[in-house]
């Protein structure tokens, strides 16, 4: 064979290791992030012309930093440092705890990823670089050498709302080889985010595959639907175009969506083995989530038997015409007549919704209504729902 | 309810709309890319602080570009200017015609994706941002409003390879509903790619989605699998974690890959509704994947009906200790015997493999091995491959 062939430029291709990618025009290879051995971190960039660099992330200690403007405010922010040969450089001084964390580098005021880095995750609008710290917490959120499940997309017709829309489905690894039914997790996403935000910057997928590999939760189906009921589909996969995500405040929180909700559950009863009744379904949430949470749980009594409020949305909306969000007392009060496996209400002590929830755990109190409490630190933040997450899941489903 | 809620930060995260990201202190509001009416693009980046941005992508015509050393290079890289209130702009001087289009920003000699656009794919290792411009070729690359079909992410054992590996699946929008059998297509990634490549870059769902709500392709699954044998999965999907992807450049063109490729198909065959035999499968990949569906076909005769091979690496491995490239021409001679229904071969005229490709079109013609031919202007790109794909996926599985 060899007389038609000529080895061209593809040896040369083949014998070019692949590189992070690095600034135009050469300079040396940097690594960033670097997990170093005492779990510092080490980020690099490599930007010979720039002025200042700094970076900024949850990887960062929160401190006083002055704006140009001469207003102090609290940011996560430092000065890299430049390097002789024209890296910038910065080591946070203390070791991180287990975790996942996200962080941008501003080059010359300019917020960008890391271009060493080809980790990203988008939320809302934003794009971060990302990195997981081992060792604790955060070997839930990695890949590790277990069974994996399957992750789907996949489109059903609401004739509710009007539209296909896209929703991302988790089944775990021994769905496909066996022909047991399985109950449902509905999670759902917080204002801002759509099915995408769950499986990425909430690694479900990973925390799922996880949690089952370790014995600690059932084997359970997860369903991840748009809460958005103006938007069939994440930024990019609608046919609205790659046009900037921008929220319908009008159709946001204003029943419609409850009222479409039993269209999902109908759809993945009818393509998956769901077990498909109330002690076979889990609704949570975070954030506008957990208040969709809250109403589709009141609302249709015998849907779910599990109940997740993470960092949740306490809000009135009585004055709405619809009767999503009429009497919720007296819908609430159905709910725990007719009895539920568990309520489960999480938060961290600094996030901007903690006093409405210490509030509506009051009037749970004062109903003898029963839940579950966490309380955590921190606010209103990712790290905090993969955290509640991980304490819900291994509550759910559990077989006698 | 009202007793136990106050409304907090949260009415004023619903009055906020999500912005898209932009410098980190503020300043204009700025959209990029933007799509003018003459189909010219704009792009724009808030950056007061910056000394110089440029813009580097496919989107700008190759010219000349002299370094800082003093050499001169053909480059696809222009300047962009700063106006008065810090916002740097660029408009390509000529319309674009309808494709799928990627670029970065250099801001100070940093190469950076566009923060004003979230719309990014990653290749290999690096990252860009990326827009279409409608009204032609690029139609068949977005989400339109038509059926879709469901993109699955799911892992599989191999024996040969000895790890668990991932792929992902398209089927079909009709797939879930109906109860048919459905042929496959097994399309397999470049060097450097992974089983994340052809969904992205590739843009295959969008492609047959729309193909076939044209009615121009027949409803079928589409199969990615990771064609790097020494790999399970893409970076960052991977037991081995979020470290910089590396070519192992002993396994990936050694005779594994194609040893271990009937575990994909009975995999494939054992979980989804396939027409399990040779008239219902076809093979076709880009670069090494086009070296892999070569191999492929005529190791395994009995196996595909379809092969393309898209700017194919057509490359002597004889001397490896493997049956797979052993009488090439020998396994081809059999191929050609019992027959097949299209052997397809594309390539650019500009591609560096374009003088092997012709060599080994010279040796089918010599043996009167019947085989359809595109060739294309460019080279070894990515707009070239979704151009095959879309060429080479209507010719597939016609019912007479």
């Amino acid at each position: 064979m060899k007389r038609f062939l000529t080895l061209a430029l593809f040896a040369t291709l083949l014998m070019e290791p692949v590189r992070a990618q690095q600034a135009l025009w050469g300079g040396p290879d940097v690594v960033s992030p670097q997990i170093n051995g005492d779990r510092t971190v080490t980020f690099r960039l490599f930007a010979p012309e720039a002025e200042s660099v700094q970076i900024t992330g949850d990887c960062i200690r929160e401190r006083p930093v002055t704006l140009q403007d001469g207003r102090t405010v609290k940011a996560r922010q430092e000065e890299m440092t430049r390097r002789p040969d024209g890296v910038w450089e910065y080591t946070v001084p203390e070791p991180l705890a287990s975790e996942l964390y996200s962080y941008n580098l501003i080059v010359d005021g300019v917020k960008v990823t890391d271009p060493s880095n080809v980790y990203m995750i988008r939320d809302v609008s934003s794009v971060f670089s990302v990195f997981i710290v081992d060792g604790g917490q955060g070997d839930l959120y990695r890949v590790n050498d277990v069974p994996h499940g399957t992750v789907s997309r996949m489109w059903y017709h609401s004739d509710v709302l009007g539209m296909d829309r896209r929703l991302t489905v988790y089944t775990p690894a021994e769905y496909e080889t066996g022909r047991d039914r399985y109950p449902v997790l509905y999670l759902l996403h917080g204002m801002g985010g759509d099915e995408e935000a769950w499986i990425s910057l909430g690694r479900t997928a990973q925390i799922m595959d996880n949690l089952i590999a370790r014995g600690r939760a059932e084997p359970m189906i997860v369903v991840m639907p748009n809460g958005n009921a103006w938007q069939d589909a994440a930024p990019g996969e609608s046919p609205v175009g790659m046009v900037p995500p921008m929220l319908d405040r009008q159709r946001s929180m204003e029943g419609s969506y409850e009222t479409s909700f039993p269209e999902i559950v109908s759809f993945i009863d009818s393509r998956f083995r769901t077990i498909a009744k109330k002690s076979g379904r889990a609704v949570a949430g975070l954030s506008m989530g957990g208040f969709h949470s809250l109403h589709l749980s009141c609302h249709y009594p015998d849907m779910f038997d599990y109940v997740g409020l993470f960092s949740a949305a306490i809000w009135p909306r009585e004055g709405l015409d619809t009767p999503v969000y009429k009497d919720v007392e007296g819908q609430l009060a159905r709910q725990f007549s007719k009895g539920l496996s568990l309520y489960y209400i999480a938060i961290g002590d600094e996030d901007f919704l903690y006093e409405d929830n210490c509030r509506y755990r009051e009037f749970l109190d004062r109903n003898g209504y029963p839940y579950e409490y966490v309380e955590t630190g921190e606010g209103h933040i990712w790290k905090n729902w993969r955290i509640y997450l991980s304490d819900f899941v291994p509550r759910l489903f559990r077989r006698q």
